[in-house]
């Protein structure tokens, strides 16, 4: 079995950057890498994901955005993540199943245990066996974002939702310190980077 | 709280057809009546419907399709059903929850208790109060389809599928006799309609 890594934050905090720089280093290391983003992946998960984050689709109930984040899941997990995984790959994954915790559970209001229920049908056990948490401040991750592009349904969220991530990612963080790591994303890119790759180093001698 | 009725039954047994025949019926007695078809019904539902039946999409693995088709059933019920129904309306829904019970539950194996347990957290307590199921067998409905539109990608299954499909609506029906009732499909378009006013009429003295 590989290695499945997952790297979550709020929007802006800078998780793009690092899994480029994560890559590289294993990709240069030898290992063959598949990184994918979530929600998409795969063509289906992709046209879920244009369903999920359309800026029309104001009237979206919470239990819908949940059910469709998992159906987004499930595909990448049976035709990307599971198959690669068997085939020893390592997988960094942009979000995961913490997102959902972290957004439709906390934000959102629905509760984690839900959130949690719901997508265990969707990844059965493939859990990452790393989760790296950027942790940046909501003003700051939102400013940068808007830098970047037009944001999209969830990216619009006002302010409080996007504090209520930034704490929501804190709570499950100290709920999960075993197998999230956080790492501060106010520090310089190489810092960041260096700290991840001691914690991937960690994992790999974990498993052996 | 008003009256939920859904019709269910394989393609080509007529749904349809005797959906507009039971609206007309109830609209001349002077009843409130909202019409929705599943999966799709808003904007967002309709937006997942194409999702599913894309025909392209031959890679979609059994759970993403069903929590699809909940994603889908989770908004219409929040933004018609239920506010339907506390307004006294009637609602006939073409295809509901016994749809994915037959389809993937069933035809596609995963299990009856499977398909309810993910579809409890899109339903919550807003079942029908009579499900009408029109019975034929599999070959004369696909023969039906095809002389009318272009299959979608469900319609375009195996006839082996199709007849899974027929024999489970009627092990679905034999398991909850009490709110499905099964009509034959082989009879007249007006002796069926006039078998579900009969029924759909007890159910009104029912109800009180």
């Amino acid at each position: 079995m590989g290695l499945f890594l997952t790297v979550e934050g709020p929007d802006g905090a800078g998780k793009t950057t690092q899994i480029e720089l994560l890559r590289d280093y294993l990709s240069d290391k030898g290992y063959d890498i598949i990184v994918c983003r979530e929600p998409g992946g795969t063509p289906i998960s992709e046209a879920v994901r244009n369903v999920i984050l359309n800026k029309e689709f104001t009237e979206m109930g919470h239990m819908t955005e949940l059910l469709l984040y998992a159906a987004a899941r499930a595909q990448l997990i049976e035709e990307v993540i599971r198959p690669a995984l068997e085939d020893g790959k390592i997988v960094i994954c942009d979000r995961f199943v913490e997102s959902s915790a972290v957004y439709q559970g906390i934000a959102r209001g629905m509760g984690i245990d839900l959130v949690y229920k719901v997508n265990q049908f969707a990844i059965g056990d493939t859990m990452p066996d790393l989760t790296i948490m950027i942790d940046l401040d909501a003003e700051a991750g939102i400013s940068r974002k808007k830098k970047q592009a037009e944001l999209d349904r969830m990216e619009s969220e006002t302010i409080d939702f996007h504090k209520k991530v930034v704490e929501g990612y804190r709570q499950l963080a100290s709920l999960h310190p075993d197998r999230i790591y956080t790492v501060d994303g106010s520090l310089t890119i190489e810092e960041i980077h260096q700290k991840i790759v001691s914690q991937v180093n960690k994992k790999f001698h974990g498993k052996g």
